[in-house]
């Protein structure tokens, strides 16, 4: 498929893998790129920009397509030496990055001069163009759909992706919900040029987390997520599990400090148990709606396939066959 | 355009203006046949069965195109004598039923004997399957951004409808969040045969409301809705005003009952006087997120050919050209 995405990146398919902490690694993301999708190595999930520098050159080893690094900026107890990793991903060669969590601001000056392209994540319309102020080259829109932070609007992507293209000039990618060709042929009708994916990437062969999580992905149903701390102005889309059901019980019934919450999630020996060993009732976990759209664990390569072909499929004999494609009368 | 929906009901477009209480009057509602999508006279608008039979007549005076009639079910202080406004809708000849708000299994018979087809409106895949079972024609599937009711699993229609067409054969009419063309193909790449749409047509000249509230729909972006009720499960989508935000930080803050907020709400002076008199902030009204994208106030005939004319344009111009439509090779 050709779109405003794949032209601008170089990238075959206009399809994403975002940046996912815990989970974005060289094997995860190699097997992205091989399948012609793009996808991201998560800085932070490297405890040194060292560490990030060696990833990204196994990843390198795994691939000879293209593939970008996330920097996500959060505020943290501990300074995170942000402008280190930046410098390791310019000096690794990574051509595009994109930023999540905080404005790219302080960034941009050495990404542009690098010749780096930015995709910033935003999840409001005004957010998005602030970064297209600040000259980021495409926006991940991140509708309420979506895993993790999908801030505190609650505008899905079916009005959130729309609106955002009517106020946008840079390329969108559609970001929350997705996980089939039908999502992929909505999100390019909506205005988008490409989509990306978290959910539906976990639950693949390459994704280096525990067999138990890939398949509580295929049994959930599309409501078996929560939205956490949203009393603390930091809501988080969570897989529906015993730990997010006593969060927020808690939350709501008995008005407890985002310390003591943060104490009882802390307390559960957290999502690692979940992601590395299988252990599902032990920790938060973040999961997107789109769980209740995916029905089997699969390669990259199978699930980049089926998307496109189902695309193609929708868009030839589901879409064009409802309109009269003769030409308009002259007179 | 051609799909399930416009064979099943012999309507020109898949389109369709869905009961709106107060506001489904013969005036709105012809006018939206004569456009050609299928609109809903709300029954219970009319005080008693005979005068929705005069209604029905009034509205056959202004249109020889087809039109239905919306029955929404619910539990209510005096009781509504819902037999004798079926046989109104039975006797009037309408050959198209919209039922809500619960199921419409008591009404099933009547219905199939008079050979009035009927769509269930339903917030949830498992809601859908019942009235499927029930041997209803279509569903109307209402998703989270959606005006009034969207239950309380807060699923989206970019998720709610490929997961209901997964598991319904009837068609689906895809409700909440759409307003314009690249909406409608959305809805169908997502697997839907038409769309429906609530707020868009209150915003026509021919909506039978106050010139405020049409104004105030185009200057509202996707975020000025607010979801009141929640706490008691009655969760409403309704326009952010001074109205709704104080019943939201009532309901949050100090627990009160549903009682209490039922006499703070009926103590102003109600939608009537938003809706009737255009005085925007003395009573609760509803609106859904898609008010983001209407930017014009226009008449019924104009949005419908807008639609159809962007979405033709969307499939032919946009989604076509991104996929290599030459056969693929045979060897």
């Amino acid at each position: 498929m050709k779109t405003r995405f794949t032209e601008l990146f170089g990238i075959e398919h206009p399809i994403v893998c975002g940046g996912m902490t815990g989970v974005g690694s060289a094997e995860l993301i190699s097997a992205v790129a091989n399948a012609g999708a793009l996808g991201f190595l998560t800085a932070l999930t490297q405890p040194t920009p060292e560490l990030l520098a060696k990833e990204i050159q196994r990843c390198r080893n795994m691939t000879d397509k293209p593939f970008g690094v996330n920097l996500t900026i959060l505020p943290t107890i501990n300074p995170v030496p942000y402008d280190e990793y930046r410098q390791a991903i310019v000096e690794s060669g990574i051509k595009v990055v994109e930023t999540a969590g905080s404005s790219p601001e302080p960034h941009m000056p050495d990404f542009k001069a690098a010749g780096v392209k930015v995709i910033h994540k935003a999840v409001a319309v005004r957010h998005a163009l602030k970064a297209q102020r600040l000259g980021v080259d495409a926006i991940s829109i991140d509708g309420f759909e979506c895993a993790g932070h999908p801030g505190d609007d609650d505008i899905p992507g079916l009005v959130l992706i729309p609106a955002a293209a009517r106020h946008l000039n840079i390329p969108i990618i559609a970001s929350g919900g997705f996980a089939n060709g039908a999502g992929l042929v909505a999100a390019l009708a909506l205005g988008a040029s490409a989509i990306n994916m978290g959910t539906r990437f976990i639950a693949t062969h390459e994704a280096p987390v525990h067999e138990n999580v890939k398949s509580q992905i295929v049994a959930n149903s599309e409501r078996d997520t929560l939205i956490v701390f949203r009393e603390f102005h930091n809501s988080a889309r969570v897989a529906r599990n015993s730990v997010s059901e006593e969060i927020l019980r808690i939350s709501q019934e008995e008005g407890k400090s985002f310390e003591d919450i943060a104490h009882l999630a802390s307390g559960r020996r957290g999502r690692e148990e979940v992601l590395l060993k299988g252990n599902m009732e032990d920790g938060l976990w973040w999961a997107g709606q789109s769980q209740g759209l995916i029905h089997e664990v699969a390669s990259c390569q199978e699930v980049v396939d089926t998307i496109l072909k189902d695309a193609r499929n929708i868009i030839l004999e589901r879409l064009v066959p409802t309109v009269d494609t003769r030409p308009e009368p002259v007179l």
